[in-house]
């Protein structure tokens, strides 16, 4: 029980996974061996698998295992409005609540000065290029409320504003169900900046 | 980004780890995809390599890549002294106090008759052909001291001190570092009941 390879292989594999410490990643490669071999097996499979098939679908950036993804071949979508998030599981949010129809961009990733993270990074050329094809009418920015996500959201806006796109961003205001009382203040105060006639 | 096979494979297989709910499963496949594609492969790679290569030791049951593990084989271990634990996990925290040199047997398991562990499945046959091979002296009961594991020791310790053997429990008592009046009162009750001279 010292030294095994294949045994702290499997500890330090897992350890990659975010969130997961030296003792989870044991806990984790203990019950794998000793109580779910098969999913230890579908686990080897799914990892080698995803990472020959999975890449970025050439339109909008997402996960897919073809060149374009599904969504943007989807000819029901409103190619005329182009939502912009940070990442794919925010595509996915988005896709759940099922009130947008239009089509995607996804940035992987938001402007981050400080950690080196420039226009490039968030492929900017290939998204005003996307937006300036003379279908798209509206942008609207949905990334995240963060303050990196607002400073990225700002610089977009600009950028595609100065192309002569109308850009929106998501609403800000009480969450659903939310009770004023509990609410911070800055989501209140913008709250009742953005009121709006029912 | 609707079904994609070796995307939801991996989401799926990464939630059969303990601890891993949907969401967590999602955010790691996307950080492997977006940021540690090599981290992915390494994982692949673990998984499949740890199935093929570990196995049980066949003297104590831990996991090993030979067919009987290094702790066993080594000659400086007290071939008197053996140690009964649960799991893997155990042994290996064991190991790190350097308190013990002796031989181990992992139950892989505790008896819960309500789960339907019964002897059999904590390998008792095995146990007690290996307790009483006339080399082992001392039978050490590390279970947890939880119910189960207490039961388990109880059994284990009736069993083996019905062939002759000595059989000693883990000390319990109050943790080091800590303080009489954070201590919960089963545990100091019994460190007053096992009070020893010093």
């Amino acid at each position: 029980m010292k030294k095994h390879a294949s045994l702290d292989g499997l500890v330090e594999a897992l350890r990659r996974l975010p969130g997961v410490g030296p003792k989870s990643a044991q806990r984790m490669a203990f019950h794998l061996l000793q109580h779910d071999r098969d999913g230890l097996s579908m686990l080897g499979h799914a990892c080698t698998e995803a990472l020959t098939k999975i890449q970025h679908c050439e339109l909008c950036n997402t996960f897919t295992e073809l060149s374009v993804c599904e969504t943007c071949l989807d000819a029901e979508r409103d190619t005329s409005l182009l939502c912009i998030v940070e990442t794919p599981a925010d595509l996915l949010m988005i896709e759940q609540t099922m009130t947008f129809k239009g089509l995607y961009f996804v940035l992987m990733g938001r402007l981050s000065p400080l950690d080196g993270v420039g226009p490039k990074d968030i492929h900017l050329t290939k998204l005003v290029q996307r937006a300036s094809n003379g279908v798209v009418r509206e942008v609207v920015l949905a990334t995240n409320f963060t303050n990196e996500g607002e400073a990225t959201a700002h610089y977009l806006g600009e950028t595609l504003k100065a192309r002569g796109l109308t850009v929106t961003r998501l609403a800000r205001g009480v969450p659903v169900g939310g009770e004023l009382e509990y609410v911070d203040a800055g989501t209140l105060a913008r709250a009742m900046l953005d009121r709006r006639a029912t």
